[in-house]
């Protein structure tokens, strides 16, 4: 259902309007009146009957007609009455600004949703409670108390804290960021943050899509909406409660269990949706994103009357892995026998007008970087010397970046008294002004990031033919005996069937047998206790390796068989597994965690000490494409290691890759597989297999 | 020499001193009109008789006294003859503006050594060329062309770019910045960064040094008066060119070369040089420490009236390695028991006050916090709700941190016009307010890690005893023959003269002789052709490992003995060194490449694959203490490998301490050696002796 009635509502009523300054139902009506608000208002409190020139209504069925959008702010054991009198009235939309619900403990809890229940089987639909309301500057609507209504823009924001709503919108008078909408979602009872990003995705009147979020609802529909979305228009969060100890904070601010940073990075990634790592990213970005034109590809011209900014700016443009562009002869050669620049120190990039640069220097190298087909985005630095045209400069970066249009322009001026004026120029010519070359820098990455994301191709998850079934029972059994911890026999039983290959080998009892298979699969081998009951093999002495001999194999067997049973009383001991010992290749590692909100997390590391300590690994939701596979394994600090790019021997990615699709298909097509791990995965040089030489797997119960 | 001269000068004249407006002659003098300055001020041009109502003298001599500073803004082919003027006239201190100098060219740079040639031998100090100028807030004094005189406080400030320190001056003006004395070094022709900054360390007026930087003139000289200065007071710099496309453009800008940004930062560390990643930082970090005592420990305290700014604050705290507090049970005691507080959410760190907070309760939980032995530092965060009493709490934050001053007091008040009254509040009561709270955060860090530098023990190098003579015999021989490279065998002599142990060994002509020593070393042994000619043994075949038995050995001897005099026709072959196989213990590297700018790096990093592929190395400048010594090896990423963290076995951490020290020596006292490595470098668990397996060195002559 749409968001419109709170947006654009022809009637709101304010219950809980009061005549005392200071109270949120005084604020509420006072914003309303202020904004301008031209539909008809109507303001509900029983021991008044005027507030701040308003007709007063003792109740919501006293008005006469149902006023299309309800604002209540009244205490919060009269909520409930106050929704269902809407719900008797067929109101559209109500936003509950009062506290005193979920985020006050279980009773307010419930409150909260016995009032969605009422709404829901009314058809209405609730923003907050415990939130400070809506704004919408185009219908001069400020249904809030979240300070004055912002001027009218591109950027669309949400917010789960109303008192950064608030911060922002007091700090965005203070820039050139205009609002199409603004929502605080307050406790999400009913609209969450996936409604208000659906909506603003299909707002035409929003470019940017910008929120500040503590908690996700849903997180599968969180990947999927915000993918679909972020294709439209960029959508640029701020998320806290990352960090061990920031989660915390947010779970005794709002009673919920908060996701770690690896989990959202690898989600946000795939959406495409821009992580703002600050308020201030978050504007800078912002900015941008609404003004500009996204670049089409990572290429960055600077131009600059000193020597100082320009380098910091490349050395900005280097840290974030964009790069310098290099003019083509035609642009080399126009810049030098340009009059306008005759003197210039250095025309190769960063084009160094010098400090005595006028207006229109800088207007002939802007022509000339936009011209440039190697040219992606031009940032234009200026520094206020004593003789620089600050204001007519700011004039010219307009009228060149209007007449060409289709790269971004960002400039950095520097200073503020001595730029005070002509930053009001690019303010007002929509060119988007930094204060520092790096965050300048900063932005250009993220939308260069942004570009290339939404340029990827469909993603197409590739199905392998397996053997679901033999998983289905193997996974099933094993759930009926609420045993959950499923060891290196049966997991690789599941793998097998999912087309993965492991170590050759058989299972022997006695250590004659045993002896035959080493000699038949031929030495060296591996001998390994083999039981449904013994998951950690290794922590009781159920491994041997390098066997290189028949007496080796034969101690190694006979002091499990003794040792064993002592410290694993209960278990079922089959036999011992007897297999050939993988040792040509590289370690590396699969598995998958499934994220109590994202779903199937897949994960890559390389594999042995070097995973453990270097916490070397890489996290992206399932299920995954084959260029996202491969992806995974790029973005590893070691993957010159399995690439051989080191003079090593390479090894072969593709089938690492096709490993990780197919445990990805699995772990799909199995909810019920809780963490998955092959360990090691023992990979060789190209055309060879690699082999899953350990694994296990933890299920759970839906 | 003093260069009070500049700052506080009883008299001033200004050579090339203009009518014109817009021309440097006219802006610096009415700048220094402007400025009020209240010392004699003389003008000086022959082509006119008075400039904005001064006299004018047609040249220095005329004026009839000696200025004791000139600042001269002539042309540059005239400076000469004003410089030899000053000199004649015994003039202390003069700063040359005028560019056309060592960035115009060799004839630029030429005049520019003539010049200093003259000051030198007058006993005259210079400032410049190429620069804007000098302003002093205390004594009126604004020699420059780089804007209006900013308010007086206390952060010193030097610039190599003129237009960043313009840029600066001007942002200060908007913010809460003074300055005691402003520099612009320019072409750093006399007077450079190093006099500067021990001018600032010296006065008394200055509580902060700052400044931009391109290069490093004396590198040595930086490291010995940076690390003596910063005890006093921190050293903030922003230096740009860090990264090799910035130092390209650094380097088409001045003409000088760049340093690796893995030198900077390890040369900044040792000096305790707080290193700012951006002018916005810069003025963060400035801020902080100019008006706060520094925090004696990383525990931070953070006080909100919102949830999400305290999830922020929280997360920037973890992510920056600070901690969030721990309350003492008194603290909280008396947090819950306040009748101020009664009813507020969460009284454990970070405090959350909740929406309605008065300024009363910011005025008790501030006290509460600063009061607690646990914290060191208190983050105060305010959100402008509807009934927040910003101001009153502004005022409430100055009167406490007033009475509890020992203990650093931050602020981030977010919004802009809700919050600017009370922001001003705040700078006048000296209390350093942020724009987010992860500025704020990052300032805490920077703060926190200072006074961490600070309070470490004095620096004692420890001095071996060790074989001198014989090294240098070894090192002075190959100098006199330009024999520059050193192999393994010579290497190893001088490791050996300098308490380094290498593997047991000896030199086989026969193959008999090596099969003899291998049996009297023992099984496996490892063969290395043995010729002073050959650095890169591997290359050629000259190395085999891991030989078992007499035919390994027989083989390897003679394959080696036929072969590499084909593949090296003119290296003279002593024989074939006969080696203990060195493979219990892990692998290191311990080296040192001598900085054209720094002098010699120590390097150590973790041996094999490892260290290519994740660059997993440590730098420092030697010479080494042994607490330096072993932070190194604990800022590795892999440290955990070594110290036996992760259930691997530990190695002895102190005796890899003790080579990296015996190297360190080995390097200050013989600064012929331009590069040594030591790898790989075997080292065993406590109690065993590493040894220094493979080892090369390379020379330079002084």
């Amino acid at each position: 259902m749409s968001l419109e009635s709170f947006f654009t509502p022809r009637s709101v009523a304010i219950v809980g309007a009061s005549r005392t300054k200071g109270k949120v139902g005084y604020e509420v009506v006072s914003a309303m009146l202020r904004a301008g608000y031209e539909g008809k208002l109507f303001a509900v409190n029983p021991s008044t009957d005027e507030v701040q020139g308003l007709k007063c209504y003792p109740d919501l069925k006293s008005i006469g007609e149902s006023p299309e959008l309800v604002v209540v702010v009244v205490a919060a054991k009269h909520v409930k009455s106050v929704i269902q009198d809407c719900a008797d009235l067929r109101v559209k939309a109500a936003i509950i600004i009062s506290s005193g619900f979920k985020e006050a403990g279980s009773q307010g809890a419930q409150l909260e949703q016995e009032i969605v229940r009422i709404a829901r089987s009314a058809g209405m639909r609730i923003i907050g409670p415990n939130c400070i309301g809506v704004m919408c500057p185009t219908s001069k609507l400020n249904a809030s108390f979240g300070g004055q209504l912002p001027k009218a823009g591109k950027v669309g924001y949400f917010s789960q804290s109303g008192s950064i709503l608030a911060a922002m919108v007091d700090m965005a008078g203070a820039t050139d960021i205009g609002f199409s909408k603004l929502v605080s979602i307050g406790n999400k009872a009913d609209v969450n943050e996936m409604d208000v990003m659906r909506a603003l995705g299909e707002d035409d009147n929003t470019k940017v899509i910008a929120g500040y979020l503590e908690t996700i609802s849903d997180g599968d529909a969180f990947i999927r909406q915000a993918e679909r979305i972020s294709r439209i228009k960029p959508i640029l969060l701020l998320k806290s409660g990352v960090t061990e100890a920031g989660a915390r904070a947010a779970t005794s601010h709002t009673g919920r269990l908060a996701e770690s940073e690896n989990a959202y990075e690898c989600v946000f990634e795939r959406a495409g949706v821009v992580r703002c790592p600050s308020i201030k990213a978050q504007f800078d970005y912002a900015r941008a994103f609404a003004y500009d034109p996204v670049p089409t590809g990572p290429r960055v011209a600077v131009i600059a009357n000193a020597g100082g900014a320009g380098i910091m700016a490349t050395d900005a443009i280097e840290r974030e892995g964009l790069k310098l562009a290099s003019f083509t002869e035609q642009t080399l050669q126009k810049l030098c026998n340009a009059k306008e620049l005759a003197g210039v120190a250095n025309v190769d990039n960063p084009i160094d007008l010098l400090g005595d640069a006028l207006a229109n220097r800088y207007e002939f190298a802007l022509h000339a970087a936009l011209d440039d087909p190697n040219v992606d985005t031009v940032l234009v630095l200026l520094s206020p010397h004593a003789m620089t045209e600050v204001l007519e400069t700011a004039k010219a970066v307009v009228r060149v970046a209007k007449e060409k249009d289709e790269k971004p322009v960002l400039t950095c001026f520097l200073g503020a008294s001595r730029i005070y004026e002509a930053s009001e120029i690019l303010r007002k010519g929509r060119i988007p002004q930094y204060d520092s070359p790096e965050s300048a820098v900063g932005t250009i990455k993220v939308m260069a990031h942004y570009s290339q994301w939404r340029s990827r191709p469909k993603r197409v998850v590739k199905l392998f033919s397996v053997n679901r079934h033999k998983a289905e029972r193997i996974i099933e059994r094993r759930l009926r005996q609420n045993v959950l911890e499923l060891g290196e026999a049966e997991t690789k039983e599941i793998l097998e069937a999912y087309g993965f290959v492991t170590p050759r080998g058989e299972i022997a009892t006695t250590v004659e047998q045993a002896v035959n298979i080493a000699n038949y699969i031929g030495y060296p081998v591996v001998l390994k206790i083999w039981s449904p009951d013994i998951i950690h093999k290794t922590d009781i002495g159920g491994v041997k390796t390098d066997l290189r001999t028949d007496q080796e194999v034969m101690d190694a067997f006979d002091l499990m068989m003794y040792r064993i049973p002592k410290k694993a009383p209960d278990a079922d001991i089959i036999g011992i597994s007897v297999e050939e010992m993988v040792d040509k290749g590289r370690e590396v590692i699969l598995g998958m965690n499934r994220d109590p909100r994202f779903g199937p997390l897949m994960m890559f590391g390389m594999g042995g000490r070097l995973v453990e300590v270097l916490e070397d690994v890489v996290f992206y939701p399932a299920p995954l494409t084959a260029a996202e596979a491969k992806e995974m394994l790029v973005r590893t600090k070691t993957y010159d290691l399995l690439s051989g790019a080191r003079g090593e021997e390479g090894v072969d990615i593709d089938v690492i890759a096709e490993g990780l699709q197919r445990l990805s298909q699995l772990v799909t097509e199995f909810p019920q597989i809780k963490e998955i791990d092959i360990n090691p995965y023992v990979v060789g040089r190209e055309g060879t297999t690699p082999i899953a030489v350990d694994a296990m797997m933890t299920l759970e119960k839906a």
